[in-house]
């Protein structure tokens, strides 16, 4: 259930309809938990529907929905049908911005991988994608839920460049480019992406130097450094998800925040 | 047993002092089989040495060596003496030019992998090399012969930017700004390389579209195409060496003389 708001009454009575919680989200500029809210009160947002009537942002307002977990998938398609989708992902957010993303979504059972497919790839038909589609979902019990869809090589699949036999980067070139579709097998067993978030360090490229993990694979891309703001990242494949886990996330401690950083013992869930 | 040589008696005195069979080479110019000759004569250099007597490169002559193979080994050595070489490899030749490389070289013992990696670490460590090294070897029974070294990136360490968790290209720029090398374990039980030479095909990005191999990484050079010239390679990796190799002369064989082109069934020994 979604509705258009732009009233404080409006976005009670979605409340009220939603059994008191709902998710709002402005029409433009969202990404990285930017322009997303949850509310359980319609003031919450009385900031962002006085914008909207001084010609900011329109808002929407969404039933909140109870997940387990976000997964992700890529599919890639031509124009002349041809479509080849990658493993199922799991996306770990932290504060509204994927953290890391590990490939596959461990537990996954091959059933449940045929239906996400199935999904990603119905979508990517019926709206005549060209390229690389990014399908966001919510796992929930036995449900896939779509969450959000990017439509290009997208942050989910970046694992792709160093761990499977296409990157997601030269598959969008081969299917605009009309190009019979190149493999998307994983080369790894486990693969995890960990984001790089804007941190204490300044001059990125020197992190390189810290970074003595022969398999982690750093990714910088040359933005200035804003708190928080995503700036690279690494990947590292292997056996074992969770010793790849920890040298992922450790590695982008240390381009974050240097060699003396605390690696972050997070835990994977 | 080598010697400089400049008159047809100094080529005729070689020969006696070798048996009757020398490789000639000039001192400059030399590559993809150009400028070296197998020679039982000295008759069969006469136009390189009115060439030398005329400003021409300078010949030197080799005793000629029997050997079961040609092996490579990729080397990187950093500034601060850090050292990592990928596995050993087969180079196929045909006419004196790289035509496959299979990495590793099938039937390889784990011993003579250990004296070819002690041989190229200890060439990079005593020529004080920084970046990346190839060393190519004959595999003579049990001996190993240093036949040729390239201080760079080369043709046969061409498989790793596909099927290793490092590349000789990243390495190399990891060596050179003396950062720390990255892993050179391979990501696959078998790559191969197979060399895309000048052919009937005059324009090389149409070809891509005639690759249908998903998992053929099809890698153009941009340079004009002539008969014979290297102007680009194709890797594939996978499980099984027979049918890994087949899938990359194919491929490769798509791209120099189009789809119609017979597949080249080539023996890989």
């Amino acid at each position: 259930m979604w509705r258009a708001v732009s009233t404080l009454s409006d976005v009670s009575e979605f409340l009220a309809d939603a059994g008191g919680k709902a998710v709002v989200k402005t029409a433009r500029g969202g990404y990285d938990g930017k322009g997303v809210r949850v509310v359980t009160d319609a003031d919450d947002v009385a900031d962002w529907l006085a914008d909207a009537r001084d010609g900011g942002p329109r808002l929407m307002a969404e039933e909140a929905v109870e997940f387990d977990r976000e997964l992700a998938i890529q599919v890639a398609r031509r124009p002349s049908g041809e479509i080849r989708s990658w493993p199922v992902v799991e996306s770990i957010q932290r504060d509204g911005i994927c953290s890391e993303v590990i490939a596959p979504a461990p537990g996954f059972s091959p059933r449940a991988e045929r239906d996400a497919r199935r999904i990603a790839e119905l979508i990517a038909t019926k709206l005549d994608v060209t390229g690389v589609l990014a399908v966001e979902m919510f796992e929930a019990g036995e449900r896939l839920l779509v969450n959000e869809l990017a439509m290009r090589p997208h942050n989910s699949g970046h694992w792709t460049i160093d761990a499977a036999v296409t990157s997601q980067f030269e598959q969008h070139l081969r299917a605009v480019l009309d190009l019979p579709l190149g493999d998307t097998a994983a080369t790894a067993s486990v693969a995890v992406m960990a984001n790089v978030l804007g941190g204490a360090r300044t001059v990125l490229p020197e992190a390189l130097a810290d970074v003595v993990d022969g398999g982690a694979k750093v990714h910088l891309y040359g933005k200035d450094v804003r708190p928080g703001r995503k700036v690279g990242h690494v990947t590292v494949a292997g056996d074992d998800v969770e010793t790849v886990y920890r040298r992922a996330v450790e590695a982008a401690a240390i381009v974050r925040d240097g060699p003396a950083a605390r690696p972050q013992r997070r835990e994977m869930r």
